[in-house]
């Protein structure tokens, strides 16, 4: 049973994908439809993600704060766009305590209404701003077609909602969150982040402008897994968030919001794992490395295990996220394979002779450029002396992290299409999941459509200047007129 | 403004605990009637709640995870006594993604129908027990009498599932994590708590056994803050929860489950805070000192802030959460009233004389015994030199923790009333809300309610052997028959 083979990526990219969430138990669908349950493995990951997001929100100014999980409805209806938008998605409380409500009550999908409506209450004047404050919680969006962590009714996710003086400092803040996204994404995620604007048509329900962070999957589809929003006055009028500025006249803040979910957990799935399982870059992962001791008599049991738990705890002192797998029921080689599966960083076996010889062999989940190559055919082995694994040990986690990075940014760059001209290519392009596509497009909403509707694929951002292609194209590669900008094509989750 | 007096403690509790709980900005009513928003002041210490609780989940073993939000509402209704306990109080959606939905969704008010039926498909074999397991999450109870933080239509808490192959163990767990939270509540909030089993008019709805943590407030009032069920075999034979035992025969799964929430945030208002505003135990404090800089001219605001800027770093550094407070707007006084009101517990002013002679005054939130004594009518303040800073913050930090918690002892144990054994005495405490009160009770369900009813005093718990008097109460106060046990007597939030 354990040892069935995944299917391959290659071959089934979904079904691949649906089996290793299920089989490394990182989540599981729930009794209630679309409703995910997320299992320990999935959940301590997500629990990694939040500390280091939260800590990065904290030394940005931010404070966490608790908003209710019911919205009025007609808050939801105040703001003519944001109720365009997410009125098809809302599920709705009508009866409470036996009874039937006289105004139900809207299970939050985002919380800008609510929290708007209490900032207009806490700010008098220009002393009281800016706010800068984020939430962790569950919203929800009724879908009908989910995956898990991708598309989930019920999600998890933090908000934050910030209220300014001014114009600039909002687009200030909305730009800054976004490349705190993007360095989390990086540094931690081991995901290459493209970041940009969003067109009108993706832009969120109620905002001036959205900026997103793309990430390519391994399926060459976009994932958009942070989004930060400008969003003007638009709530601030709606919501009567008004302030004492400081000529004395009255004015309307300026607010931002920005958000990322478990979706996340997605996307570092789709990024870096394999026909073999998990790889969780070792910043993220719950269990860091793991350790299999090996034996076969009574004896070498012995001398085995208390070597193995030796080292357990000196690694463990070192502050590395480590378990020692000492499991009778399974062989070896059934462990090798469960953690591969699990995607754990890096393995450590002991035997008897690595005891004689006072070292280790540490294998690690995803081949390392900077150590010795394998031989062909063979997993990568590093043979490490017991004396040196204090400073190998972290050494090792680095270098995984690093080269998960590197390995995810040399395939998106391999996967990315500069200069196309030519209408029949983006659909030819598009026709095989090439990646991501860049070309000229005029700007016309129309053009935009026509793609989406006769391809799939969809703008997924106006890319910031670090990533546009060092020649601007000239024309929009739908209709041929001249070029506003450079945008990326692709299909997305 | 700012400086209007708090309603005292003694002459109206509940209207000095709302004041508290809103001029400190902990919380605040919201537009949906019964929810609450919860301000960062108020959040940062559930914040801090949490990191520890968390820590001592994870030493005894359990890991998180996450179930949903909604439970179909078949799943409530099919453990009898469960379905009674929580019919009156649940939010039902009827409606999502703009369709009325065939069967309704209850929004949970706990998790032990949802989190047992995937705990069902999970286990097969006694190896894959125990199952450790806790989520954070927010629930919701439709209460028509509500209160900040101590009973919200929605609420934030922990609950603790567990499974386990035999009935001891799980009685074990239920009792350790009792314990975790008994020592929590001592350790962290000094809050000193009487732990005991509940008798069954107050069990928890499905379990066997419910044991709680009860603090005395100020008010001489009991909060109920923590639970710990044991479960039985209940929920596992409603949802077919069995595993195949180590003898090979097929059994159902004993349960345990746990929780605290938010409300913990109201107990420790009505624990320690005074007539001058909040009073926060400083392990969960979310800024532990402040420093209030004192000058008049321009010259020696220079030499000030230049000594207040390095005192704060050298304290940040040592990893003590400190705040400098350099408001331009605020004279030194108005900043020693807020930071009093909102309980920060230890306050440091330097002035220019301070800078001189290489000083800085401390003034703690509460006098400290261990301390110099103030002049008669004065606060305390300590004169400590800054090179002694790094030792004595950490120290006065610690005194002030345990101080706090041996002035919450010292009054619950004044407001104990032990050896009571006529039931017009009774009355008459109760009347005059005296405290605990310590008496025999037959073990009838008729001669408690007969009390609550009377007196609207209740059962708080069947004490522990260690929280019992020395000498055993032989008779009912009741009905004068013989004692089952001693029993506390209390009203209660």
């Amino acid at each position: 049973m354990a040892e069935d083979k995944l299917p391959k990526r290659s071959e089934d990219f979904s079904a691949w994908y649906n089996e290793i969430v299920t089989r490394a138990e990182l989540a599981e669908h729930s009794p209630v439809r679309g409703c995910m349950v997320i299992r320990p493995n999935g959940y301590g990951i997500w629990e990694l993600m939040q500390q280091a997001l939260d800590r990065m929100f904290k030394d940005t100014g931010h404070v966490n704060a608790y908003f209710p999980l019911f919205i009025p409805q007609s808050f939801i209806t105040r703001e003519a766009a944001h109720v365009e938008g997410f009125a098809p998605e809302l599920a709705v409380v009508t009866h409470g305590g036996g009874k039937e409500l006289e105004e139900p009550l809207v299970v939050r999908p985002t919380s800008e209404t609510i929290i708007y409506s209490m900032y207009a209450k806490w700010v008098q004047s220009y002393r009281d701003l800016p706010i800068l404050m984020n939430q962790w919680a569950n919203v929800v969006r009724w879908e009908m077609r989910t995956r898990l962590f991708l598309r989930t009714m019920e999600f998890l996710w933090q908000e934050g909602h910030t209220a300014h003086e001014t114009e600039q400092q909002a687009e200030e803040e909305t730009l800054r969150m976004l490349g705190v996204y993007r360095t989390f994404m990086e540094e931690y995620l081991a995901m290459p982040a493209v970041t940009g604007l969003k067109t009108d048509s993706e832009r969120f329900a109620g905002a001036l402008r959205t900026y997103s962070t793309e990430v390519l999957m391994q399926d060459n589809k976009a994932l958009q897994n942070g989004t930060s929003h400008n969003l003007g006055q638009n709530f601030a009028k709606v919501f009567g968030l008004q302030f004492q500025s400081r000529e004395g006249s009255l004015e309307y803040a300026w607010n931002t919001s920005w958000g990322v979910s478990t979706r996340m957990v997605g996307g570092l799935i789709m990024t870096h794992s394999d026909d073999n399982g998990l790889v969780t870059p070792p910043r993220v992962a719950p269990i860091q490395l793991v350790i299999v001791p090996i034996f076969k008599t009574d004896a070498e049991k012995l001398t085995v295990m208390e070597a193995a738990e030796e080292v357990f705890r000196i690694i463990k002192a070192a502050g590395v996220r480590v378990k020692l797998d000492d499991r009778d029921s399974m062989s070896p080689g059934s462990k090798f394979y469960d953690w591969e599966l699990k995607g754990v960083p890096l393995r450590m076996e002991i035997g008897p002779k690595d005891v004689e010889k006072n070292t280790v062999v540490i294998v690690p989940r995803v081949e390392l450029s900077q150590e010795e190559a394998p031989k062909p055919g063979k997993k990568q082995k590093l043979f490490i002396s017991r004396t040196e694994l204090l400073a190998r040990i972290p050494q090792l986690l680095d270098r995984l992290q690093s080269q998960l990075y590197e390995n995810a940014k040399a395939r998106r760059e391999a996967n990315s299409i500069r200069n196309v001209t030519s209408y029949d290519q983006v659909k030819e392009l598009v026709a095989r999941d090439a990646g991501f596509i860049y070309a000229g497009w005029c700007g016309s909403a129309e053009c935009e459509a026509k793609v989406k509707e006769e391809t799939k694929a969809t703008i997924r951002v106006i890319p910031f200047p670090e990533f546009q292609s060092a020649e601007k194209p000239s024309h929009c590669v739908v209709c041929g007129g001249s070029a506003k900008h450079e945008v990326i094509w692709s299909k997305a989750y």
